[in-house]
Order: C-alpha cells, then sequence, then structure tokens
C-alpha cells in the first residue's frame, strides 16, 4: 500500500448531501457524537478509507480479533425534519504526517465531492484542561453567513485564541478553496476523559441545525462503553512507549529482534 | 493535494521584476517589513500557494473565519525613484520538512522565473536572544559584487558566523543554480517579540537599495496588530503541545478519539 | 534505491505456503523461534528485500564483514506431519517509517500471495517489563474461528489489554483485507534479555498448530550466540546516540565533517 | 527540486577509477583526509550533488558569500605508483532522513558505476569519547579478501563491535550488492575535536593501499582552517535550536513569522 485508497462497499445515490466529519480527537468528544448518531439513526456503512500515513499498527477488538486502523464512511437517506442525505465520517485514527493528512483529507473531499456535497461539519473537542461546570461549544466558519448562524445557536465563535489542528481543520480550509461551506463545532472538555456531557452539548447544536431527530438518552452509556475501548489504546501506546525507552543495559531489540 | 500548488488569481505582465520573499522566521521581522511594504503600496494579490508540507491545521481569524495555511504572491508595477516591478511573497507558515521546503522553494522559484525574475532580496530577524541597543541589518549574498554593494549600505556581512535556514537561504541557494542573484537582509532582534525597531531598520537598507519610496511612520501601529495575531498562534501550538503531552492516567484520545 | 525491492535467489514452486514472519521485535522471541526452525529444517533462502524505509546502516559480522539491512525469505517443501509448504520472512530490521511499513508490508503481501500464500503466522514478544515465572502465549486473530482454535491450544486473547505494532500487526491487518488469515503468537517475556523460555514456549504452539517437527533441544545454545549479536547492535546504537548528543562546546561534526 | 541531481561540470573519461568517499561524519576525520588528497593532488571537480533531504539551508562563507549544501565529485587521473585514476566524494552535509540517504546513496552509485567504478574506500571516524594517545585506524570490508588485506595494513577489524552509519556504510553495502567491493577506513579520535592525528592515520593506511603519494606535511595547517570553518557550522546549528526552544511566554515565530 503506497496511496490512501476508499474501498466502496455499496454503490448508493444520494441528494446533495451534508457532510459530517468525527475523526479522532480531543476528549473523543467528536466521535463519541457522530457514532451516536450512527446507531441511532441505523447509519449505513458504504466504504473504508485505508492509509499509509496510519499508525504502523493494528487494534485487537475484546474477542481478540485484528482491526486495521481506517476510517469509514456512513450515509443516512432522507434523514430528519428537512429529508436531507448524509455522509458521516468516523474511525479509529487520524494520519500521522502533515503530508500524509493533506493527502487523506484531499482524497475525502474528492470523494464526498463526487455524491454532491456541498456543506461540511467537522466536529471535535476543545480541551481546556481544568474541570468544566456547563459544557460551552466553541465553533468556527468557512463564511461571515455561517459564523452568523452559529452565533445564533449561542456558538462561540473562536476569535483570536486559536486555530483548529488536524482533519477538522483542514477539511474546511481545503473543502472552502473547492467551493464547499462548513463550520468546525468544539465541545469544551477538560480534555481528560471520555465526556458525554461535551459530546451532548455538542450534539445539541449539531441537531438543531441539520434538525436531525436523534434521541441523546443513551448517550452516557456508550461513553462508558468507549472508555473501555479507550483502555485498550493507552495500554498499546504505553507498550511502545517502554518499548522506545528501553534502559542502557537492557537488551534493545529494535533493529535486532 | 499531493503536491504544492499555486492557484493564479490574476494573469498580470510583469518587467523583469525584483522578486521579495519575507516568509514567517526569527523575531516576525520580515514579515513586519514586507507586509508594511503590501499595506503602504497598495500591492495586489495575485497567487496563492498550497502545500502538504505545511503545517495541517487552519488559522481563525478574530470573526471566526478558517482561514488555510498559505503562501501569498504580490506584485507593485511602477514602483519607486526607478519605477521596477515587484513581487513580494509573504504567508503564514513555511514548509515543515526538509523535502517540503526544497519541494516549495524549487516551485516558488519556477514561479517567479516565469515573470523574469533575475534578482532576489529574502528578508528575516537575526535573533541576539538579548537585548538590542539599536538594531543593526545583516547580511549575505551570493555574489563578491552583491556583497560589496551590502556593505556600502552599512550591512553587516555574516562573515564566518553562521548560515541561514528556511526558505530565507534556500531560495538564493537554489536561485544562484538558475543565474538568479540576490541578498539577504536580516533585522538584528532580540527575537523574542514583535520587533518594528528591527523591521524599520531592515526596511531602511531595503528601501535605499530598491529606490522604493515608503512611508514608516505606521510600523510600530502594525507591529501592534501583529503581536495580537501573533497571540492566537502561539495558543494554538501550547494547545497542540497539551494535547501531546497528556499525563499518564489520562485518557489519550490520539489514536482513539 | 527509491523503493523497496525483492531479489530473486531461486525460482521455486511452492503448493498454497503457510507464511510465517518474525521480523525484529520485543524480546527477539520471534526471530529467535524463526530462526531455529529455519536452521533445525534446513530451509532455504530464496529471496531477498532491501528498502528505503530501513535504517541507513550497515552491520559487520565478527569477521569484519560488512552486512546490509535486509529480510529474507526462506521456503521449507513437504515439511512435517501434513506434508506442507512454508514461506519463513526473517531479517536484522523493520521500516523506520509508517509510510514505510505499509509500503514493505504491501510487497511482502503481493510477494507471497505470488506463491498462493493465504494463512499467515505472525511471531513475536509481548513484554510485560517484569520477571515471567512461566512464560504463556498470548494471541489474536483475524477470525472468530481462528481465535476458537488459539484458545483449543492455551493461547490467551489479548482482549481489550492493547494492539500489534509494526509488520506482525500489519501484515495481519493488510491480509485480512485481501481475504487472507492468520493469527498472531506472542510469547511472554520480560523483555529485556534474549528469551530462550519464551520462544520455546511460542514455539511449542507453532509447532502443534503447524504440526512441524522440530526438536527444541539447541534452543538455549541458539539463545546465547544471539545474545552476543546483540550486544553489537547495542554497542552501535550507543554510537548513534553518542554522535546526537555531543555536549555544547564540542564541536559538532554530523553537518560539516 | 523533488529528487537528487547531480550536475555534470566537466565531461571526463576515466580508466576503471577508484571511489574513495569521505562526507561529513565523526571527528572530520574523513573529510580532512579527502581534502588533503585533493588539494596536495590538484584534483578536479566535475560534477556536483544536490538533494531535497539536504538540510534547509545554506552556508555563508567569511566574505558573506552563500554557499549551498552540497556533495562534490572530484577526479584524479594517472595518480600515484599505480598510474590509476580515482574518484573523490566529498561535501557539506549528508542527507537527513533514512530515505533521502538510500536515494542519494543509490544515485551517487549509479554515477560512478557509469564511469566504470569496481573498488570503494570510505573514510570516517570512530569516536571514542576519551582521549586517544596513539589513534589506530579501524576497518570493515565487503569481502573476507578485502578484509584479511585490511589486517596486513593494520587495520584493526570491527567485528562485533558496531555497524557503520550513513553514506559511508551505505555506499558499501548497497555497492555490494552490485557487485562492487569496498573498504571503510576509520580513524581512531576523540571525536570532539578536529583531530589531524587520527585523519593523518587514516591517510597513511590509505596512501599505503592506493599507492598514492601525498605529502602530510600541511595537515595540522589544514585541520586549524578547518577549526575555523567548524565553529560557523556550530554557531548556526545553536541559533536552530535556540529557535525550536524559544521559553513559554516569548513569542513564537516558528509559525507565523
Amino acid at each position: 500500500m503506497r496511496e490512501t485508497t476508499i474501498n466502496v462497499l455499496e454503490d448508493v445515490e444520494l441528494s446533495s448531501p451534508v457532510f459530517i466529519e468525527a475523526l479522532p480527537g480531543i476528549g473523543h468528544v467528536g466521535k463519541l457524537a457522530a457514532d451516536h448518531i450512527i446507531d441511532e439513526l441505523d447509519a449505513v456503512k458504504f466504504a473504508e478509507l485505508y492509509s499509509p500515513s496510519f499508525p504502523p499498527q493494528v487494534l485487537v477488538d475484546e474477542d481478540g480479533i485484528i482491526e486495521p486502523m481506517k476510517n469509514e464512511f456512513y450515509y443516512l437517506k432522507d434523514a430528519g425534519e428537512d429529508g436531507r442525505d448524509y455522509i458521516v465520517l468516523v474511525g479509529n485514527t487520524q494520519g500521522l504526517s502533515p503530508e500524509g493528512q493533506y493527502e487523506i483529507c484531499g482524497l475525502i473531499l474528492d470523494f464526498v465531492e463526487g455524491y454532491g456535497v456541498k456543506e461540511i461539519f467537522t466536529l471535535g473537542g476543545l480541551a481546556t484542561g481544568q474541570p468544566v461546570e456547563k459544557a460551552g461549544v466553541y465553533g468556527a466558519a468557512t463564511s461571515m453567513e455561517l459564523a452568523e448562524k452559529l452565533r445564533e445557536h449561542d456558538v462561540i465563535l473562536r476569535s483570536a485564541d486559536g486555530g483548529i489542528i488536524g482533519a477538522s481543520g483542514l477539511l474546511l480550509g481545503m473543502g472552502s478553496l473547492r467551493g464547499m461551506n462548513g463550520v468546525c463545532l468544539m465541545g469544551e472538555t477538560p480534555g481528560y476523559f471520555i465526556d458525554a456531557e461535551a459530546a451532548r452539548a455538542l450534539l445539541k447544536v449539531l441537531l438543531e441545525m441539520t434538525k436531525l431527530d436523534v434521541s441523546l438518552e443513551k448517550l452516557e452509556e456508550r461513553a462508558e462503553e468507549t472508555r473501555k475501548m479507550i483502555m485498550k489504546a493507552q495500554q498499546m501506546e504505553q507498550e511502545m512507549i517502554d518499548r522506545m525507552n528501553l534502559k542502557p543495559g537492557e537488551e534493545d531489540l529494535r533493529y535486532i529482534g
């Protein structure tokens, strides 16, 4: 595998779908929100993306089954009050290198543009590093008109206090150069636990703006499951760190193993 | 996006233009100087450069509007006492990897060579790390003749005390291999604040050498604006650092977010 | 050399061979096990793989002879009780960058697929970081059926406690996308010495599952030899570290040497 | 510039030349030795190599003149007692990334192979990290025959105590795969100053083996010049390090400068 590739699992026709991105990031906020929409509305997976810029590893699930690093595209047809179509992008990783991130985001935009996407929502978390009393929702937009719309939904515009790193930023930046418009929504979170409250605040704004209808009842339950899954990723990373930090005098098996 | 690309916004004919580069670097000195020229002389933006070697992120301006990482080409026609044409390159970033820097600088040279550029000025700062009483201007050149000219303008030649890192160095080094000539001017600066005085010293030499006519009155004002903008970049970077340094025991959301 | 390449040394026909991978990793466990099989069963080397993503260096053997970084393919014909064919992959390194790992593993899979491989065993170590009383064998699989088979051989499934980094993980993840099935076996090891006991435990499971017949008598002897070879790699790495950490005031000869 | 390129300055016919490599490395030993041969025997520069994997910077010489990062090929015709031809490779840098090192070394081998090179000498230093009473010369070879020859010249074979990192190793490793043979000679040096004594010991062996005739009288003088040049590289690097380590609270001008 020398290039990022998308495997299409189902040919589907969509009518000017809205594109929602929620790849891994701060506080698990975006992923939690998007996974919830996918499950509650029975979204259908129709494509998978694999990239040589993903971490060179696999995950192992609770049954000992190997799961490659990947991003997944789901669709929703005729959803919500407006009866619109949606493409939702989730996954277990993002690209590691800058070049990889640009390549992957370019390919994602090529792909969703083929279905007629003109509007983008990217979801993420904004880490405060300290306890949050009531999770606010922060945002940014590709146009003044959309920024105004965010303000109407009580989203705090991130004026002069930072940028947006990773796919949530790049998809909007690169999308705007192709004439797509969109917003980034970021749930306020301490950042150091799986934050169902930040996801709830984020989802409320997203559901209002899209007129999707999703019950938020099982969100805390989902957060609990996610916490367990995350434990796995943490331990794997600790192992990787341990492997890189063998003490002097210990045998180093990185090169000759 | 897999390759660095230049979007031309306006077809313009220029006559043997002088090329001035001032991409981000030490002390904000070069950028401050070049932005000042662009504003005071109403230079016209005619092309934008995007690269997969730029940081994989976007900035957000004071209105919450997303701004991609990019370099921007401006032109000046029939400017200054000599009535010459100019291309000025500014931007909010440089390439991250060595390979990216070489690719971007090669493309920039291809592009300006197409307009007939034979002379290059690259602008930057020289960090002293301590307070500077009266900002000197340091320089280097691609030929003995130009080095002599620098000396006539009281520029201190950087003999035996270091090299030039990034686009300011590479454009001259790679340009000289194509038969372009040029100089690098570096304003002396402590390096840890937006230094209008270093930019003023630098501009004085540049204006003398090019015979451009620019009032330096509003330079301090511009420095103040820039200081605010910089705050934004700093905070964004701090967030990125925080994200990379989650303490053990905290949930790590980098891989599964 | 701009791409990973495989030099085929002998044209061989194999009948649906089983593929066993044991590139360098934690505790030398996999390599020790695979080298033992190769020597005891007189496996024949038939191809070598070289990659620009390997460390940019060579090793020097006990006679002062230079050995490039490489991976090596061996075959076994009509082996064990079942009379099956095997391809065994060993080497002195793995790729350094994520992109390199994906490229190399993709090429390895292309290559062994050409011989009809449908089943993969990847061998490695699982570092505990502390003394191990009796080395257990951990595992993961690409299907529920194979996971069940692992359980029958007393392999502990790595449920919810981590992933698999490097070629041992990637070959299974990328292989499963091509319809190959396989398992990863990991011998439990403190991780900081050449662990013949972990290799023995691993081999026992592998031999049971493949019905290969290999005496384990000389395994400790082999471990001793390996310990000596490893010393060499360690010292080389220490030199590299020393080279990178010259104290200030010392002449740094990295750029101008 | 997206690929490593070689600019040929003079078309020259050489008869089975010996290839001597001395790119920057430990203790300046190899470079000092090769520069001495080039100057004493009036070797002629006939080609330059530029690479996007070199550090993205330029050097500035004592006259304020910009010098790109590059490698340089010199030839010697009908030299020494044997009247053989030589290609000598020197420069001010090596590639930074593993992939870059492999690409550059592959291109170098393509280039010298075109002149009929079959024998390689690579020169470097072996750092002891402590004072050296009488500099020994260490070595490694691509064949048992050449290793034996090294032993006859009192070269200590580096059995079991490490490998060879960078171009001096790779050129031999990659060359041997093309049927070239060669040795690496490493002068023993504390490693933290420009070591004329190590270069002298190295040159003695090289001159004996090649039957080149070079006076070693001015070697110490040359070492002194080199020490001054190195100061420049050091200060430049210190600046780069300072730039990367701005203290918190200071303005960071890396992204927006």
